[in-house]
């Protein structure tokens, strides 16, 4: 399979899953000290993933909790952000301007700043309160936090059968879900490269992976012109420009939200002759209790989208990693 | 002037400021029975409403609030959305689905509902607690609670004036945006009205303004595709997909967050010949203090797109009233 190295991503998701006694430590010392609100900030991708994690919280948790984008938050500056709060990020470079001034601002006002920083030797790493080092799976990275700040407040009492779970089957099944998706991701790759606009509808926890796919992979690597809508807003605007040839791609989870794609995806055929829809129901998760398959919707997704991006960046000779204007030019 | 009524507008304008006095009873009510957080909820046109509330009171207030789309709210049930809680909400027809039935959720919960229904003989009128029936002028009636539970708070010592000050000269002054924009208005609209794709900018309190003018007036209304893109995102993304010819439309306002969308106003002219900057500081707001420009960024942005609208309606031969699927079909 192209662009796949299967050793090497059982290996990846089994060592972000080996983080756990790491988070744990971390987590359970910010409960001990106490704290009042928890901020997921980000900034692009990251403020994606914190989208999901943040929309997990609001369904199953009473811990306050906000999502702020970096760059918000240094301009507007939640009055909420000050001491007794706890910011929980994750960036891969650790060099990302806006995330590395939030920090600052977090430390000026007493914030406890926890950051996932994929490389060791940056200057952020000295500046945070806590810190895990470890490559990729930030979306789990970012889960592994919130379920244990559940678990310490009574809202998970399966955490610990939960987690052996995913470390003994989820790296692996994930790896089916990109083997069985490949053909189809062939098939997507060919018959969109050349889409003049493309829309992404989703809802829930894979609201911030429609989000992102559209804008970090789409925008950012594909150059492909997209637009991400939520299912929850479909219904009141957007679905008056879709037309026949209109291309529409709609991702349907396994979480609370799913009736809300359901819905457009049952609509879509009426008028449109040119949507797809991604249903991680579909796709078998060998050893994975039914129960969770909604919290795993983003990963699901995010393996088939995988499956995409190696063969859209073949049919349309586009490597991904070239950048046209982003950290090329001063902005 | 195109569909443009002087006179009505002043009335309006001037008779929503004029419900103040039955906000504050409502509000005072709350306050002394006692509250947790305050939810705004919406679905499209009202969710961004909403958006703009609850990011002026992050930057402004420690009251905790959350804004809730109210689709969302129905299907992954915000567990904080529970005694305690106040739901604050607007809407014209008082029939839309998705807010009659959080309603029902929000009774069910024991939450506090105070709903701005403008029709005064709908059921819903009987489901909430407290009720205001004044027709549009949604931003002024949710913001004018979001003043008083500051005042009541503490944070906004300087609600009386604010308001006297508005009550003088806020509906003059929107006449007065609204006349001086709109040779531009015409002008944007012959260069657009083929677009087939518009993109718009926007961040802070003009974020709500920039969703919802790309989603609910330029697709539902006019039929033309956009995508809306908080300025803060812009780099992370977007940008990669600018092209020389791609028509990009950024909204700056004077709040906190102006120097996120005067960035992205300062790239473009690098990257892009078909840009445009509506910023609202050049519009002058007589009688109106500087220190307030801030607060009232979207009202202007908004005079100065509704003379967008009424040429784009009259250029395009596109009637704004009519819907192609929109309350046509079921779904």
């Amino acid at each position: 399979m192209l662009k796949f190295d299967e050793q090497k991503q059982l290996d990846s998701v089994n060592g972000a899953l080996k983080l756990r006694g790491a988070v744990e430590k971390i987590v359970d010392g910010i409960v001990e000290q106490g704290y009042d609100s928890l901020f997921y900030v980000g900034i692009g991708g990251t403020y994606a993933s914190g989208m999901q994690v943040v929309n997990y919280l609001s369904g199953n948790s009473l811990i306050p909790v906000y999502l702020e984008n970096a760059a918000e938050l240094l301009t507007n500056t939640n009055k909420k952000f000050k001491k007794g709060a706890v910011m929980i990020f994750s960036t891969v470079t650790g060099s990302t301007e806006e995330i590395v001034n939030v920090v600052r601002l977090a430390k000026e006002r007493g914030v406890r700043v926890f950051g996932f920083i994929d490389k060791e030797d940056v200057p952020l790493v000295g500046m945070v309160d806590d810190c895990i080092s470890y490559p990729g799976n930030e979306q789990l990275k970012l889960f592994m936090t919130a379920h244990r700040f559940m678990y310490r407040n009574n809202e998970f009492d399966e955490y610990e059968s939960f987690y052996e779970e995913m470390e003994q089957h989820l790296a692996k099944a994930l790896i089916e879900v990109e083997k069985k998706a490949d053909t189809f991701g062939l098939e997507f790759a060919k018959a969109h490269e050349k889409d003049a606009l493309h829309y992404f509808v989703g809802a829930g926890i894979l609201w911030g992976a429609t989000y992102s796919y559209a804008m970090c992979y789409w925008e950012e690597m594909h150059w492909i012109r997209t637009k991400s809508i939520h299912a929850a807003e479909f219904f009141h605007g957007m679905l008056e420009i879709v037309e026949k040839d209109t291309p529409v791609t709609v991702f349907v989870g396994e979480d609370a939200e799913r009736p809300l794609a359901e819905r457009v995806a049952r609509f879509l055929p009426r008028i449109c002759a040119n949507y797809t829809v991604i249903d991680t129901k579909e796709y078998d998760l060998p050893g994975i209790s039914p129960k969770y398959r909604g919290f795993l919707s983003h990963l699901v997704m995010h393996a088939v989208t995988q499956r995409i991006d190696a063969h859209l960046e073949q049919v349309s000779c586009h490597p991904m990693e070239i950048r046209r204007y982003y950290r090329r030019l001063d902005y």
